[in-house]
């Protein structure tokens, strides 16, 4: 700890872990309430203070509260901040990537701890912050990043750290659950229920990071990261939103006894060769689907999370709780902040990042999933074998067929039309995406009203008796 | 590391976590499978090879594929083993008080870190070990005591380490839950659920220990003691076992819309003195209760295990997996052996015990709960009133009352026998004993038929939106 600080700066108390706060938002308010309010179990849990140093934000008279309570550690200057003397630990909750990376790097590089929920930062540049608290023998935890509240990153790194991880699936994003939850419930249009998510503070301004699945897949490149010690960025993420989910496949998916949701999909795929040597890959993937009815991730609703992890001994386990919100992510943010004021004092390091196995990521297009295809036809006799021998001939089975809806068109003299579900079997992308294109040239399919993948989870299926 | 082993021991590879396993049934053998077979991964987490110096067993003869693939490493002398020069970490999975107590007293005084899956000695003597490791510097971890595969006790200990837990409630048997689910799926009785599951291997030739709550209780000590930094003992846990659950309880469950499961439940219970001064304890207790099945933990079914957890700024979380099992357990032992190994190569300690807030146990008589209460009762006018008025004498607080069952008993000339059902409002168990006592001398009541709790899981039902 420095001495002479100016007495601008709080009192330091001897003996004491003192943080350094970037942003006060949401999270970070939070984060100081906990850190005053719990003071004393702080205190008793780490065996030394924990107190706050500082607290950057870009424009105090927004936050009369902070002012107010703690007016003397604030300051606008985040990068002094950052690296001050005095300061052990920083605790980062504004988010983006620059210019939050250079402090980041900068505090570490000076020997300080980092904590941070900066899931973007962390999806695009990783590596580099892991690098940069290996060369100084700092801290950096990031649990609060993924999944909000729930222990899920720390269950990976430490608590599987003996297995082989096989998966990671679940609904990272709970502005997208949220819009989902109630275009399902209350069959509502995507437009409406964004409208609803807006106007209750669940979706911002600019809803993109979220309908959009880059929120979600940042998480799924951290948690695909750590899940198969291999370096996954965001850019590696297959990523498909939802704004396309429309009213017609919310009511398509009950019809077939399933629930429309954004998954994160993190998968070891493992190929043998027919000479019997084995190559493995990693998946990572966001996407809506549909997911039946009977499976836990079905009734998970609103802004809430919850992630499925296969690993091959400990089987199937689930993780549920709050993704998002101030308080939170802020319980997350804590117990990093505890771990690394426990290794100040007690002595040690955040387990490391291991990137060692370093498997290629699958091509999306090799990736197989079931589907489920809403095409308009013809209502004429063949049209099912002719669309069937579509289907075949680019090697995807089709697993059930049913004709859904009425005739329609035929008010304007037409033939009329009907709507057909194809339900297939599993199948790599890139040969659905060919059938729907040689679908589309054929005269008797008008349009493909709807794709959609239907995942069923596989062996987390088979465990809770569900079968695929 | 010592030098000059005999050559009876294994060859020691240098910078090798040298781990001794103790006990070598059928998690055991799954540690001893993983170790090997995930060596290079464990090499590449760990920065440093985890290798096997000894495996100690009763009887080598009865371990015939330990005695041809480790031959070299078997030994019957546990004690020596756990202290050898050449160990740095001892795996224990044998279970039971004594005599393992002193070996891993032994090897924690030795410097040794310790990995247990014992959780009756945990929660019998946990701190005098927490102290053994903290007096000599040594890890001490027990994931796999609790809830098997599902990583639980590491989300307490570390990430919700800054908030503050209110409840930990779940299913934390195996067995009495496959019991449980059998009884309730095929309506069959106690006796024959539990000898299905005594066939199937998932119950003991001697059963207590599951069905009489001895292994929950456990467990609730060790989950209470983490969760509210208090040392909390299993004779602290009230326990009550499922022996008494019959295939009417599970009827009259299932009329009310519930299942029956057995719960361990800790709490921390604040109450507000007049003067406003607040006074905190704890309530830890185990026994067999209905719950809603809308409930997340109505449908956790078979050998799984679940558990919820809420903190205040978290909120509610849930943890669901394996809870038993060799290949499930293995996989939180070896979670921890990689801690263990982590914290030898690169420093760094587990976080120490804590037992700082030192709450009181709250007795049972003052932990409120609902009841259902089945009456037999004479098919007579003002019945109701008088068993409203002995509710009502001892502050017990009726919800709903039904007669359910036909007249029973007229055929042999009584009077006629009705079947009353009631549930209550939230009352200490205390008033509701008094109550039954109270009951059972008015000769309007020949026999009550049967007592369980309703368990709505409080705050945990109000955020799943079904209320209490």
């Amino acid at each position: 700890m420095a001495s002479g600080e100016s007495s601008a700066e709080s009192a330091v108390t001897p003996g004491a872990v003192r943080v350094a706060l970037l942003g006060c938002g949401t999270v970070g308010t939070e984060v100081v309430r906990l850190i005053t309010e719990q003071a004393d179990d702080l205190t008793a849990r780490v065996g030394a203070p924990v107190e706050l140093a500082g607290v950057a934000v870009r424009r105090p008279h927004r936050h009369p509260w902070l002012t107010e309570t703690h007016g003397h550690l604030v300051t606008t200057d985040a990068a002094a901040l950052a690296t001050r003397d005095d300061v052990d630990a920083v605790v980062e909750v504004i988010g983006g990537i620059e210019p939050v990376r250079g402090w980041l790097l900068a505090a570490l590089a000076a020997g300080k701890s980092v904590v941070t929920a900066n899931k973007a930062l962390l999806a695009e540049d990783g590596p580099t912050l892991a690098e940069a608290a290996d060369a100084s023998g700092a801290d950096l935890y990031y649990e609060a990043a993924v999944a909000g509240a729930i222990p899920l990153l720390r269950p990976l790194r430490e608590s599987l750290a003996g297995d082989r991880i096989t998966r990671v699936a679940g609904i990272v994003n709970g502005t997208s659950n949220f819009i989902l939850s109630a275009m399902s419930s209350g069959g509502t249009s995507y437009a409406d229920a964004l409208e609803e998510a807006t106007r209750l503070g669940y979706a911002e301004a600019d809803p993109s990071a979220d309908v959009d699945g880059y929120d979600a897949a940042s998480k799924a490149a951290i948690l695909a990261s750590l899940a198969f010690h291999t370096r996954i960025t965001a850019s590696d993420v297959h990523r498909e939103g939802m704004r396309g989910v429309s009213a017609a496949d919310v009511a398509a998916a009950r019809r077939l006894g399933c629930t429309i949701k954004l998954l994160a999909i993190c998968e070891r795929v493992v190929d043998e060769a027919p000479d019997g040597s084995v190559a493995e890959s990693v998946s990572a993937r966001v996407y809506p689907a549909m997911v039946p009815d009977s499976h836990p991730l079905a009734g998970v609703d609103g802004a809430f999370n919850a992630v499925f992890v296969e690993a091959e001994a400990a089987g199937q386990l689930m993780f549920y709780g709050q993704g998002a919100g101030g308080a939170p992510t802020a319980s997350a943010v804590l117990g990093d902040l505890v771990a690394v004021a426990r290794n100040r004092t007690g002595g040690g390091r955040s387990p490391r990042e291991s990137a060692y196995a370093d498997l290629p990521v699958r091509p999306i297009g090799e990736v197989p999933t079931r589907y489920h295809v809403d095409l308009e036809v013809a209502d004429r006799e063949g049209v099912l074998a002719t669309i069937a021998g579509a289907f075949a001939k680019q090697g995807v089975s089709i697993a059930a067929v049913r004709q859904t809806g009425g005739v329609f068109g035929a008010a304007d003299g037409d033939p009329g039309q009907a709507r057909l579900t194809v339900v297939t079997h599993s199948a790599p992308e890139a040969a659905l995406s060919a059938t729907v294109s040689a679908l589309l040239e054929l005269d008797i399919v008008p349009g493909v009203a709807g794709v959609l993948r239907v995942e069923g989870l596989g062996r987390a299926v088979a465990a809770l008796g569900m079968g695929e």
